[in-house]
């Protein structure tokens, strides 16, 4: 019996209780449990017998740091995860309480549980069997633990970029992300990025009658749904000039390795998204439209009147939400300006139109034969006894875009979440099988790369 | 000096008394105040010396009523008005407290100044003064005074479907709308009517992360857009089928009439909408798209992520606010069949869309020529020394349908409302000379009727 094996239930009990501190970064009530869950990240790390744990204090929730430098002339793994978690709303909703961890059919039930404790946990576990058992590693290793990903991560983007000798790595591995499917050995190798932003519209300035004025005055939310409908057509496909002009399409080795992924499309749809049609330009794949073509996606809108009965109001002003999802190579700088120009080339008669950035992040793309993930794809193919298959996430994760920018790094997308997994969503789970697993993957990871 | 000349300050001073009653139909904290303005209406009509004057209870906010029938063989008006005020919010934009009426540049400022209880006290202040000087009046009189218009009067409806035998008339004064211009007697001969509800847009069953489905999944958001673009196109529009077809266009001698209104287009759309362009079916004047054409308008929308900052959330639903105004001589059924149908027809796919109706009322048009108008043209222009316009109203008096629909009357909109009065708005006012001018006028129009 291994370590790994011999430790399960301990490894299940630390899970727990990392789990039972609701350290919900987007809350200022929970300022303490932020830092409880800190401390407990340093706790482990030092426990597993890493040097140089401890907090990393600046301005937001304290960073958590710790390394093992001791094999010169090895390669050095930057390990990232993030201590924090979504609000568990709506409670209502939940089956089992959201910081109170429930084991139900192999599923252990709580608040991070996926996102992202239980992943960034399985990285400490790996590292911790490697020098219980063996005193030492294969390879050099840092962790970089933020508390803040789930409220924009922007306090360990600006550490990054002030302090990168601190952080020298020759790849991260980020432990943030899903498998395609159970049993199936997942690397992500693209990530899309992200422009978000408002716009906002304002017609008349104040607000109208709508039985005096309708017919002339012009209609804000009117005017946004005009907009909308003109930056995008029935179809799905953006009417932005110039918007798509650097996107580089799939490989055809790429293309052809998403369409023999296990899918179905009908499951997919019924069950995981629950509409009666899915959407989108038809000139493209599924996969292709989810992972390798952006979007422009409306969020929120608000405007006028919304509360029980009517009132006929023409109102003066109404915002959008908008984002747009970016995929190599677009920029999101540019992607912006494009958006703007639009926006002020379709706004209709009578009305003002303005989008507002709030944040952008790149989009990344790595190539698959990089020899930090040809390793990692035989350490999990070793471990799940599958040929790991290669995909792409529709989602940003900004610290990708930092460690390339700041570091100058790939980064190991090895994640080991789940699709039903319900992130963001009440119910959030993590399937124990596939943590374990996932522990001894780490670690056979670290081994490969020592060679 | 007359009697009206003699009483003026008497008059203002029962105004302002009024005025202080905070008598806000749809705040149910103020049935008190409800009650004492209905009992102040009652008040006056007896002392006017109106015979059976008080309050008619039932469900809702009571009707006031009192009657004068002491000319037989001469015909029987039924004076319509309301004693209850529109919410005075936003508090902080008013120059003097909305229920403290407060004289500044010959304006009466006060919720209520003008819409409605400025324009029922002239009702009661005309009928006073003859009763007064002669003991009698020259026709017979009925008040019918409610208390919910501003919440939809729905149990005046019912009080007039259900007793028209009570409220036996040859025509209505209504008295709640405007003059075109100051020291322009105006009468409105045609409103419009309107259909209000809401258009319910659903997605997928729950809310989904844009990152990962956005590209596939549905968004209830861009589908209202997409509804609201269909069916009314960028020069305004409305792409419903059959919608316009039972539309009476104006005559050319109203078209002529209207042409000639003193009318300053700049002035409308700088002072009075604030906009940068006018917009509307350019093939319209206008006076026809305000008065003469029906109009689709969205009052409110909601959905998703509106607050502060980003969420990348395509949500479940949306919902928006809609309303048709109506004209002669559409059919408020008949329009919600047309309008269900175009949303059915247009909605894209993955959602579900469906238009639930609230409420609806019937445009109404009169004949200029009908003799009650013609007398209320003729003593309106002897008071104010100025021939009378004839204009018609884009907004909707529903009682005007119930008076024609159940007791087969006409109703004159003999209104004393100015442009810039600020219905429905901070520093609601009226206009001190018109109103007194107003109690001449109404006591002219029951001498010219009376022969």
């Amino acid at each position: 019996m291994t370590y790994y094996e011999e430790n399960r239930d301990r490894f299940l009990e630390g899970l727990k209780t990392f789990l039972r501190i609701p350290s919900i970064s987007t809350d200022p009530e929970r300022k303490d449990d932020i830092r409880r869950a800190a401390e407990f990240v340093a706790g482990e790390l030092r426990e597993a017998g890493l040097d140089h744990a401890g907090l990393i204090e600046g301005q937001g929730h304290p960073l958590v740091y710790g390394d093992w430098l001791g094999a010169p002339g090895k390669p050095t793994i930057l390990f990232y995860g993030h201590y924090d978690v979504q609000p568990p709303d709506p409670l209502e909703e939940w089956k089992s309480p959201p910081f109170e961890p429930t084991i139900r059919d192999n599923n252990l039930y709580a608040r991070g549980a996926s996102d992202d404790k239980g992943q960034t946990y399985i990285l400490i576990k790996a590292v911790e069997g490697l020098l219980k058992t063996r005193g030492r590693l294969p390879v050099n290793v840092r962790f970089l633990i933020e508390g803040e990903e789930e409220v924009g991560g922007e306090h360990v983007e600006a550490y990054v970029a002030s302090k990168p000798a601190n952080l020298k790595a020759d790849a991260a591995v980020v432990c943030d992300t899903e498998m395609f499917a159970p049993d199936l050995p997942t690397l992500c190798v693209g990530l899309r990025g992200i422009v978000y932003g408002e716009l906002r519209v304002e017609g008349a300035d104040h607000d109208l009658h709508s039985g005096v004025y309708g017919g002339v005055a012009p209609n804000p939310i009117q005017a946004i749904a005009e907009i909308l409908c003109a930056l995008k057509d029935r179809d799905g496909r953006i009417q932005i000039p110039g918007f798509t002009d650097r996107v580089i399409p799939p490989s055809e080795k790429e293309s052809a390795a998403w369409a023999r992924l296990p899918f179905d499309e009908r499951e997919y749809r019924e069950k995981e998204i629950g509409a009666s049609d899915l959407v989108g330009d038809p000139s493209h794949t599924l996969f292709e439209r989810v992972w390798a073509r952006p979007t422009l996606e409306v969020h929120g809108i608000r405007g006028g009147f919304v509360g029980e009965g009517a009132k006929t109001v023409i109102p003066a002003r109404a915002l959008a939400k908008l984002s747009m999802r970016l995929v190599a190579d677009q920029r999101p700088e540019e992607a912006i300006e494009q958006l703007k120009a639009a926006v002020a080339r379709v706004c209709p008669r009578g009305v003002k139109a303005e989008f507002k950035s709030i944040h952008g992040a790149a989009p990344s793309l790595v190539d698959p034969e990089n020899p930090f993930i040809r390793a990692a794809a035989a350490a999990l193919a070793k471990v799940f006894g599958r040929e790991t298959v290669y995909i792409r996430s529709g989602g940003s994760i900004p610290i990708v875009g930092s460690f390339d920018r700041h570091l100058g790094i790939p980064s190991v997308l090895m994640g080991f979440g789940l699709p039903d997994d319900n992130l963001h969503a009440p119910n959030e789970k993590f399937h124990l099988p596939t943590f374990f697993r996932g522990i001894e993957a780490v670690a056979r990871y670290l081994d490969v790369l020592g060679g």
